[in-house]
C-alpha cells in the first residue's frame, strides 16, 4: 500500500485514496460513540493529521486505547474529507504500534516546557512544534542559500577545519591535537615538543574560510563556502555559539560596491524563501514567537538597504541627542546600541554602512585613498544589529604586507596568502553570514542555542 | 558593458555582443600581422576564450605584449565567430591588466607539474586544468547530493563537529580544547583535569554525525547530514585523509530494503548528473586521467545493483579457486582483494553485501532473527571497492542494551541514544558516503589528497 505523508495526506487532492502513514501520537482523545480521535505528526509539517480509529478494529481495546503522546505507530487506511477545521482525516483500517512511551517516563507530556528544559532534552525536543519548526525553517534557508549561489555560477568550496593558520589573527581558537594531555612530549627548551602531535605543528579549529575561498576566487571567479566554524570565546549570551555555520561568498573582480548588492540580494532571497516556502511554520512563529516577524521580514524583502559611510553615521550618532551608554567619536567602534539606534529609529530599515577606520579592521580590507579607512562593510537590520560583515580585499601585495606588519603579523608567515597578491591580483571581495544568526532573525527565536540542533557553549558538549 | 563570463562568451549565440570578460592569462601567441592571440581563462569552464588583440591598442608594446601565464586581465571587446576550432573569438578594444605574474618567478609555467609538486602549491593549483575541473565536479556533486534528498523531502540536519561522545565506539579521534598544553590542570589523582577545559569534559572531532542524525530522524522522519568528519589515523595512503566530508541519510520507518533502494539510487543520481551537467570535464578526465571513467559511471547508472547475502558472497569467494592474499572463512571481514574480485571479476558491477556476521559490526545494527548477522550492508563497486556502508537500526531497547554491554559500551554513557527506543521506537535505516571518495571515483583521480582543496593527513595542515 502507498505511504502518503502527514503533509501530502492533508491535501484534499488525496481525498479517496487508501494509504499508510507513519508517525508519532501527539494526543489521543476517546469518544462516546466508540471510536477514538489519534492526533499523528510526522515531521512533514507543522500539522497533524487526525486518525478515526473504532472499535472494530481488533486491538482496540488493549492497544489503541492505549496510546499515549510519543507513541510510534503505522496506519492504513482511506483519507477521508473532514467535517473539522482541517481538511482530511484517515479513517483508520489497521493500527500497527510500533513502541510505546510510557506516559509515566516520557518527558513531552502535553503541558509546555521552557526552552531552558528543551535543552537539556536535546534529543527529544525535535518532536515539538517549535522545534519542528526550526528544523524546517533553517532546512529551507540552508537549500536557499545553495540555490541562490548555485543559479549565479558560484562554486560550493569547502575550506579546511582544522588549520595551522588564524584568520583574524586575534580569535580565540581551539587546539586540536593527538598529544597525550598528561604527559605531553618535550622539546630540548622544556616547550611542548608539536612536531610529535598529528600535523607536526601547532593546529586549530578554523574561525573563517575566508583566506582559503580567496585562493579560490582568485582561480576560479566565483566562490562560497558553507561549513562550521569556531570560537573559543567564554561567551555565555543568546547570541554567541563555540560551534556555527558560515556562508561566506568570495567574488573576483568584485569591488565594495558589487559585494553590497550581493549581500543584498542574498538576504532578501533567504528571507523571501523562508516566507514563501514555510507558511505555515513562519505563523507560528509569527503566533508564538515574535508577533512582529512576518511583517520585519516582509519589510526587508520589500525595502532598498541604505548605504551610509562610517564617518555620515558617526555625524548622525553625534546629532541624535541620544544618551549612548558608550560615547560616540570618529575611530570607535561601533556598539550594538549604535547599530539599532541606525536601523530602528533614524533609518527604520536595514543599513549597509562602510568605509570604517582602518585602525578597527583587520588586515585585509582595502585601504582607501585617504589612507584612513578601509573597504569594509557591516549588514545591521533592526533588532539584531549586525548580520554581515564583509569587505573588499586588499590586492595590492605593497599595501599589504605593511598593513600586516603594522599589525604584528609576519607575511612570511602567510606567504600563500601575499602570493596570490604576487601573481595575477585582482579586485575582489566577500562576506560572511553566520546561519544561526540568520535563522534566529526568521524565527524570532531569543536564544541562538534554540536554532541549532546541538549547541556547543561553554560546558555544553552532550549529545 | 555588460560582463560575459567564459562560458557564456564560449556560446555562439553571444556572437555580435559587446562585452567585458575578466580572467587570468594561460598562454599568449603574437603573430607576424601586428596582433596577439590571447588564451584566457576565468573559471567557469575548462576552455579559454582566445582574445583577438591587436597593435593599434594603446597598450600593445609595453603591455599586451608582456603578458605572460597568470596575469590578471579584463578585456572589452566584442564576440566574433572564431575561424579555428571554437566558435567564438574575442576582438579586443580595451585590455586593462589587474596584474603580472613573473615568468621568472611564477611557478605555474606552461609545462607539465606532477600532482605531487602541485600538492605543494596548493594555493594555484586551482589554477590548472585537472583542479579546476575537479573543483567543477566536486561542486556539481555537492549540489546533486542537496537536490536529491530535498526533492524527496529530506530535512537537511547539522550535527555537531565538537562532541563529548564516540559514535563509533573505537575511532582514533582528535581531542579539541583550551587547556594550555604546557601545564595542564591536574585533578588531586594527579589526571588532567577537564572540568577546568571549555566543556568541562574531554571533548573530540566526530567521526559520524549517525547517532545525532538518528535523533532528528525519530522526530522528523527523513533526514541526512553533510559535514565534515574526522579520523586520527595515521594512515598515508590515496584513499585516506584526516578531515573528509560525509553525508548520511537516516530513515524513519526503513528498513534495510528500502535502505538498498535509496543508496542505489542516491549514487545513480549523482554520478548520472556529473555525466549530465559537467560534460566538458568528464570527458577531460577521460581523456587526461583514466580512460574507462566514462563508460565505467554510465555503466553504474544503467545497471541494477547485485545484492547478496555474506554467506553467499563467502561461498561463491571460496569457490572462486582465486589464491587471495588474506584467507576466506565465515566471520572475517571482506578485505579490498575480495571485494575487488566480487565486482570486477564475479559480477562486473555494483554490489551490495548485506547480513554481516554480527561480531564484526558495531552495536548500532539490527540483530537477524539467526542471532548471528546484522542488518548491515556495504556497496562495492568495481576499482574502489566500498563507497558506502550502513544499516537498518537496532530499534529495539533491550538487543541494543545487550548488544552494548557485548562490546564493552555502557548504555548509561549513551543515555539519550538508548531513549530513542524507549520511547516512540521505530525501524529505522541508514548509510555514509564519503564525499571524497565519490569524487575520486567520478573523475578518476588516483590520490584522495587531490579532490578536496586543502588535505588534511598526518604532518599535513598548512593553508
Amino acid at each position: 500500500m502507498e505511504k502518503l505523508s502527514i503533509s501530502d495526506a492533508r491535501n484534499p487532492e488525496t481525498i479517496g485514496v487508501n494509504a499508510v502513514i507513519q508517525g508519532w501520537v501527539r494526543t489521543r482523545r476517546d469518544s462516546k460513540g466508540g471510536f477514538s480521535f489519534i492526533e499523528v505528526n510526522d515531521g512533514t509539517c507543522l500539522a497533524n493529521l487526525q486518525i478515526i480509529a473504532d472499535n472494530t478494529l481488533g486491538n482496540y481495546e488493549d492497544e489503541i486505547k492505549r496510546l499515549t503522546a510519543g507513541c510510534s505507530v503505522s496506519i492504513e487506511g482511506q483519507v477521508k474529507e473532514s467535517g473539522g477545521k482541517q481538511a482530511t482525516e484517515l479513517l483508520a483500517s489497521n493500527v500497527i504500534v510500533h513502541g510505546w512511551a510510557d506516559p509515566e517516563e516520557y518527558p513531552l507530556q502535553k503541558k509546555r516546557h521552557s526552552f531552558e528544559k528543551l535543552r537539556e532534552w536535546a534529543h527529544l525536543r525535535p518532536r515539538t512544534n517549535a522545534f519542528g519548526a526550526v528544523a524546517r525553517v533553517r532546512n529551507c534557508i540552508c537549500q536557499s542559500i545553495h540555490d541562490f549561489y548555485q543559479e549565479r555560477g558560484f562554486l560550493y568550496v569547502h575550506t579546511p577545519v582544522i588549520t595551522a593558520s588564524d584568520c583574524e589573527g586575534a580569535g580565540e581558537m581551539f587546539r586540536v591535537s593527538t598529544i597525550d594531555p598528561a604527559s605531553p612530549p618535550k622539546a630540548d627548551n622544556g616547550e611542548v615538543d608539536y612536531t610529535q602531535d598529528f600535523f607536526d605543528r601547532p593546529s586549530y579549529l578554523t574561525v573563517s574560510g575566508q583566506l582559503e575561498a580567496e585562493i579560490y576566487a582568485t582561480a576560479l571567479g566565483k566562490v562560497y563556502t558553507f561549513g562550521p566554524t569556531f570560537r573559543a570565546e567564554n561567551s555565555n549570551t543568546s547570541r554567541h555559539l563555540a560551534e556555527f555555520w558560515m556562508i561566506e561568498p568570495e567574488v573576483a573582480f568584485n569591488d565594495l560596491n558589487d559585494n553590497m548588492d550581493l549581500a543584498e540580494a542574498f538576504l532578501k532571497r533567504i528571507f523571501s524563501d523562508a516566507l514563501q516556502k514555510c507558511p505555515q511554520d513562519m505563523e507560528f512563529f509569527n503566533l508564538r514567537i515574535d508577533e512582529t516577524v512576518i511583517e520585519t521580514l516582509q519589510k526587508i524583502v520589500d525595502s532598498e538597504f541604505v548605504r551610509l559611510p562610517y564617518t555620515e553615521a558617526i555625524e548622525i550618532l553625534l546629532a541624535s541627542g541620544h544618551a549612548f551608554q558608550f560615547p560616540v567619536e570618529w575611530g570607535c567602534d561601533l556598539q550594538s546600541e549604535h547599530e539599532r539606534y541606525l536601523t530602528e529609529q533614524h533609518f527604520d530599515g536595514p543599513v549597509i554602512l562602510y568605509d570604517y577606520p582602518s585602525t578597527i579592521k583587520p588586515f585585509y580590507m582595502y585601504v582607501n585613498d585617504d589612507g584612513k579607512t578601509v573597504r569594509a562593510m557591516d549588514v545591521l537590520v533592526p533588532k539584531v544589529g549586525e548580520i554581515i560583515g564583509g569587505s573588499q580585499r586588499e590586492d595590492r601585495l605593497q599595501v599589504l604586507e605593511s598593513r600586516m606588519r603594522d599589525q604584528d603579523l609576519e607575511p612570511e608567515e602567510y606567504w600563500w596568502y601575499v602570493d596570490l597578491r604576487r601573481y595575477g591580483t585582482v579586485p575582489h571581495a566577500g562576506f560572511g553570514l553566520g546561519l544561526e544568526r540568520a535563522v534566529q532573525f526568521v524565527t524570532g527565536m531569543q536564544n541562538i542555542r534554540d536554532v541549532i540542533p546541538f549547541p556547543r557553549t561553554p560546558g555544553n558538549a552532550e549529545f
